[in-house]
């Protein structure tokens, strides 16, 4: 890869997170897994999210920056984070003032409190030199160094020996053992300088990849590249019917994959000066088809009733028989995947939110192309998989894009039904990202342009019809000077399908446990649109049951922690087996009244 | 291989070996490990080793065959084993009164004696078709379907899943297991025809196969290959040197051996119309070099004092981490080397010559470019190898050939000191091969023209000196219209040097164990030179000690018998396992006075 990245360093928190384009501060702390206060929700207003810029080179100061250290509420050297564009290597220190107090680290904090236990460790061996009289194999000599120590079968063994056997004769019959538990992975001459572990959430669009300190379990590194499968198809249905060519195209879908995770952990390994061939363990979770085209298992399966998952327990595999660098020996903890549209990703996603640990009444929502859904109420948790597709990550919408500079990030319409909008680094607007579009239906319904049903009215000044006769409403006028950026009615409605999806799932999950919304305590949104949606706007277009604002929470890459908490520590991921055996999963389709539930849930 | 390849099938025995050289019938079926009767040492005087070619083209009938059919002696449809060279595909009926008495099926026959008992069996799966409502995974499924049955680990999982999760869905969710005890190895849901096991024997030069029935025990078919390694040196040293050269020498050792292996069992099942996919199991064993190489294990710790084999035990390594061809998931028993130059071959060898089983006094040697010599008495069973050079091999001998046609096998000096000489296929000699030799020299001894020390008697009328004065011995003379064969002193010395390395290691195990020669009850040679070998002369010229003739057996290639027998039982690998244990391994070099039992060996 060519591709420009950079690093930004967050201290005192210690995490490095590797970028490929130009990003807030605001956005890149969420990235790393970090909540800034943001109280106007990015919109430079309210001057909490306060950052000192320690090296690297940053954006100018904006006029908003200007007030603020004028008025004394922004030090010489501060800046605000949702403000400031990073584009090379930066450190950035964060005063603690600015992290969120109501979000501190959410899925962080639950990294910071478990109990690190990983299987892996080192252990010195001194071993004999063998003689004539005593010539005692390798292999007895370097089991007899530890007792009790083991390879898991003679393959193993024999790769060690391959590689070891002339190395221990140079140095003095010295070696050290990494060892999974007892087991050991591989042999070698020097001391390793630490022990890593890589967690990885494939997800549809996204890869996250975290490098961690086995040892103290902290975050070394992070990066997210784009899941190259994109190039076969945007969601998970286009890509399992290009699979379904041929034995060459689902290689191809593996393939790519594990390209891509091996240039994250390369790239990541760097960052501290390491080796990919140090990575002593892994855990990859995602969605029931990454998992299957990560395993290069047959997928045509998936895309039929009843979507049979060929494995559905958690497996071990090694990291050489799926192509991931490593070192020697190395095993890959695979959590299985729930259902057929429930994967691990989601299990993570629970495990990482306090599923099962309590009996709180809480809602758990991992938006994206597929959005799962999970609801427990004391002993039961019940889960569903929602196809919502890729609307609110802005495809199929005329002028979605990601939310990156020159994207609409907030939309607010006044008494005349014009918008007013928020651009992301304050430049001329080139789009709209999830979050602008929320809140412009919001806005819209609010202000009457949208009807109950999703009409646009054809009588507001700012609703008119373009060429094939299709009405749009303008949020950026090009008779103001500006380019013109508009919501038509076939982009409201594939926002309205989208968020009908996920209420409906969410209904259905409901009148299932028999919950009523009043009787949520807790509201967790998981995924990057989590982040950025404003639930107000959410409650008011009806994708959320009406709750109170304080219970609905942004996790994060809350499937990225669970992956972490369960590389870090067995207890996690006997927790996370017991989980899995635990959750119900609901076949929407199969539910009563199924189409009446949908119906509803696209009304606004 | 372009090479012209034939199969002979022995009846009613009903084993099929496959060559590619044309060979006495005699010959062909020493290499299928049957003993014909050949009073005459194959000299076609005594008419004993008759057969019948029931199918296929032969040599011409000899002037020997001609006399034994007018005396009646012949049937007119048979021939004399001996005398009838085949080059094509044949199909050969042994009449039971051609099988040697005393050695019928010396080792063919401990495998007919043998209790069946492979691990490798077949279950039948009846799965469950999953629902939406019970959409178990296609794991799940294979595991329910049969209690007990388990992979080994998860990566044998996915392997055969990634092949069977299409497969049972097109067929009924019907399907078969071979499993290796519980484990299974692979699932196919076409019931297999057989169950296939390769027994493989690697000598430094030649590699010996054997495609066995799992179920009956039956050799179904047999091929010896060159090694290719003789491309990178004739004996042990000069290949280990080749390794050291580097890892791209050591890789082609390694994958020349594994491609010759693939390519003979290609061969093998091709006679029986399978595929190579089909071998469910497989035993290797050879000297500690070939061990090393096949593992791919590093060799140049061998080479250099106290030579520590890597690998000592038993292994069980998977077919496909080495690259043999084979049913996916199955594995190749290898075991272990006794040391550093006592190999699994000479395991093998003893295991099938009943060592250990008895108490009776018992030397076993394999003669070849290593000769391994093993000693019981009562209890003890003491072993030794000695770098005995591949003179017997015609190697380094002037006029040294392999026995085929043209080769000298006998020699007789009359008493003018004139030799006469019975050559393979009656034809013009056109060289000399290990067992003519130690006729030759035996029989110069006895009429004077060697003295004790080896040396040519200068004034016998058939000894001359070549143009760098070094005396020989004409064999064959260009003046009786023949091509001139001689016996050069340098000739004797590397064969004199050759037979006092075996004898001087059997002296040292006989004073180890304090055995004389009168005590012992039975002496076992095994290798291809072991069936030629005329125990008379080597006797004589005191290569083997005085004991009766009697007591002396070839046992043709013992170490490919044992292979076969730890390949058909579990018993026999666990007898193996024990005698290993059991074995006292003495080093030569070390053994006091060793120049003295070497300088006594060397006398004639």
């Amino acid at each position: 890869m060519s591709e420009h990245t950079f690093s930004i360093e967050f201290q005192p928190i210690g995490i490095r997170v590797i970028y490929s384009e130009p990003i807030t501060v605001l956005e890149a702390a969420r990235q790393a897994g970090i909540t800034l206060r943001s109280d106007c929700g990015g919109k430079g207003s309210c001057g909490k999210c306060a950052v000192q810029i320690v090296e690297g080179s940053s954006s100018p100061l904006t006029r908003n920056e200007i007030i603020f250290r004028k008025g004394g509420m922004l030090q010489q050297n501060e800046r605000l984070a949702c403000e400031t564009i990073l584009d090379e290597n930066a450190k950035i220190y964060i005063p603690s003032g600015s992290l969120s107090a109501a979000q501190v680290l959410q899925t962080e904090g639950i990294l910071k409190s478990v109990d690190v236990h990983s299987p892996i460790r080192v252990e010195f061996l001194s071993m004999t030199p063998p003689t004539l009289a005593a010539p005692k194999s390798d292999l007895e000599n370097i089991l007899e160094a530890k007792p009790g120590l083991y390879f898991e079968n003679d393959d193993q063994a024999l790769f060690t020996l391959r590689k070891i056997s002339p190395q221990i004769r140079k140095q003095g019959w010295k070696a050290y053992a990494i060892c999974s538990q007892n087991r050991i992975l591989t042999v070698c001459t020097e001391e390793p300088a630490r022990l890593l572990g890589l967690a990885v959430d494939i997800g549809s669009t996204k890869i996250a990849c975290y490098l961690m300190d086995l040892t103290s379990g902290n975050t070394l590194a992070a990066k997210g590249v784009p899941n190259p499968q994109i190039a076969y198809g945007e969601d998970i249905i286009a890509r399992l019917s290009y699979a379904m060519q041929g034995a060459e195209q689902e290689e191809r879908l593996h393939s790519d994959l594990i390209r891509a995770i091996n240039q994250a952990a390369e790239e990541l390994v760097k960052t501290i000066g390491a080796q990919a061939e140090e990575i002593a363990d892994f855990c990859m979770v995602g969605n029931t088809a990454m998992h299957h085209f990560f395993l290069h298992l047959p997928t045509r399966q998936l895309a039929t009733s009843p979507f049979t998952p060929a494995i559905k327990k958690e497996t071990l595999i090694s990291a050489e028989t799926i192509g991931v660098k490593g070192l020697p020996g190395s095993r890959i903890v695979v959590p299985g995947p729930i259902a057929g549209f429930v994967g691990s990703d989601h299990l993570a996603f629970l495990l990482a939110s306090g599923f099962g640990e309590d009996g709180v009444v809480r809602l758990g929502i991992d938006i994206g192309t597929n959005t799962e859904i999970a609801l427990q109420k004391g002993k039961r948790i019940i889960s569903c998989s929602t196809a919502s597709g890729p609307a609110f990550e802005g495809a199929h919408i005329r002028f979605g894009m990601r939310a990156s500079r020159g994207a609409i990030e907030h939309v607010a319409i006044d008494q005349n039904g014009k918008a007013r909008c928020k651009v992301i680094g304050d430049g001329e607007a080139t789009g709209i990202c999830g979050s602008g579009i929320l809140d412009a239906i919001s806005e819209m319904k609010r202000s009457g342009i949208l009807n109950q049903r999703g009409r646009l009215d054809a009588e507001n000044s700012n609703v008119a019809k373009d060429g094939e006769g299709v009405r749009f409403y303008r949020l950026l006028s090009a008779s103001d000077g500006q380019r013109e950026i508009t919501l038509s009615q076939k982009d409201i409605d594939q926002i309205l399908l989208a968020k009908g999806a996920i209420r409906s799932g969410i209904a259905i999950l409901m009148d299932t446990l028999q919950v009523a919304a009043q009787e949520i305590e807790e509201v967790l949104i998981a995924g990057a649109f989590g982040s950025y949606l404003n639930p107000y706007h959410a409650i008011q277009i009806g994708m959320l049951p009406s709750v109170d604002l304080g219970k609905i929470k942004a996790v994060g890459n809350a499937a990225g922690a669970g992956a972490r908490l369960m590389l870090l520590s067995e207890e996690m991921r006997q927790k996370a087996s017991a989980l899995a055996q635990r959750i119900e999963h609901l076949e929407l389709n199969t539910y009563p009244d199924f189409e009446l539930f949908f119906a509803n849930g696209i009304r606004l």
